[in-house]
């Protein structure tokens, strides 16, 4: 399947460190050889790189790699092909514009009979399962609130009532921000997350041999919280979200919903 | 002003060789550094690069001027800010998904007193009087057409009437395309184009000494149209649109619409 990472931060921080090491699941040290991008937001703006080839072949990951873009909210995403082609048009992260933000989607897992009825106000580009529910999600969000855009509390309602409503298609673990709230929900695969606060320490890739002090990069206020589908470092606690779980991060922290039924991970 | 960039083929062609020459006005030939952007159509996908940094100082402008990618619509900007701060959000070309189509945009020029309701489903997201101007172009053309994509020629007719309520605001020189077609509108300032096919020939910059013999590079029958604000080349001939022309490109050919009263450049 794919693979799936992100970050929140209560401010700007580059994602080279994790994106060395997540790159190298694209086609190295594991199989998702079908495309891959990364969407950066700074401020409402939001930038998204991707490519169809493997991260490791792809001169725009070697980019990636070496030009620190210093972001609050990145979801990444790289992709090995069970539904549509491997082209541009199928390469997450996907990005809609609603209530004047810019929204980013990427998936992780597969969908089966998925196949609702959209009425048009956000319509898929390409083929996949994951731009289909993308833009379901979008429209039925958008038939909720209308014109106003929703409080982070009744954002995360309606977006686990949606949510619910594709899960019995199958595996659906998922990334969204707006550039402001990072959501990440998991059904059916792997997703954990690491926070990253004072006091800061070296922390160690699994992908390949590389320590990075953030005590010397982070400080003391910062706030930070990496997601991804498997853990990227081996002397970090990487806390497992629940099958079934929404998170929600803003400005670093994963915040309450006091959701009754719904497991909250600190 | 800012400067606009376009290509349309019927083959995918680099644009590397324009791109040398455009990319030195951000900041080097000419005063341009407060941002630049450029998008790819690959296939229905399309990539945009952008950096609200000088295209001169730019790591990722480093990136498109040396990796090939291969296209047949191309929509670049290098701005001087008139209108809204140098951020990511306010950085051409804006793209935003219609029909199921991603539909890109850059604008030359600057409107002035120009503040239409939108009903919301299209909305700037940053702050220029040139986004603005997308999302009301797109509204109004989906209120047209709902959700029935519209022929070259309904779109072409529809474009120019919603255009011609814009123009009394300002400069309003853009380029739009949805990944087949380019439309290139000239008011208020310059903007030109240069037709290459069989007998290719060498091409001479410009803005810096390089030549390109494209006969080596381009087929017998590749078709491709090039848009500049001013011309790239000195030794081809660049026609001038005229003021006020509406000029549709579908697969490196201009597109007669035979509309009464509009000047058709071939």
């Amino acid at each position: 399947m794919c693979q799936l990472l992100g970050m929140n931060s209560n401010v700007p921080h580059d994602i080279c460190f994790s994106f060395e090491g997540f790159h190298l699941r694209g086609g190295k040290t594991d199989e998702h050889r079908d495309g891959w991008g990364i969407a950066f937001f700074e401020g409402k703006g939001c930038r998204v790189f991707m490519d169809s080839r493997a991260t490791i072949d792809s001169p725009v990951a070697q980019l990636v790699r070496q030009y620190p873009i210093r972001s609050i909210n990145v979801v990444a995403h790289i992709r090995k092909a069970t539904r549509g082609a491997v082209s541009l048009e199928n390469t997450h992260p996907f990005v809609r514009e609603l209530w004047g933000r810019y929204w980013v989607f990427a998936h992780n897992g597969t969908l089966k009979g998925f196949a609702p009825k959209l009425h048009g106000r956000f319509q898929p580009v390409g083929q996949t399962d994951s731009e289909l529910a993308f833009c379901y999600i979008m429209e039925l969000l958008y038939r909720r609130f209308l014109d106003s855009p929703p409080s982070l509390e009744a954002m995360y309602d309606a977006l686990l009532e949606i949510t619910e409503c594709i899960t019995p298609f199958g595996e659906f673990n998922y990334l969204l921000s707006n550039g402001d709230w990072l959501f990440a929900f998991r059904f059916g695969r792997n997703l954990g997350y690491v926070l990253r606060r004072a006091p800061f320490k070296p922390v160690h890739l699994i992908d390949q041999d590389l320590t990075v002090d953030f005590s010397q990069v982070a400080s003391a206020d910062d706030k930070l919280v990496i997601i991804a589908s498997a853990p990227l470092t081996d002397n970090e606690t990487w806390v497992g979200i629940e099958e079934g779980s929404l998170l929600a991060f803003d400005r670093g922290e994963p915040v309450s919903m006091e959701q009754p039924g719904q497991v909250f991970l600190r």
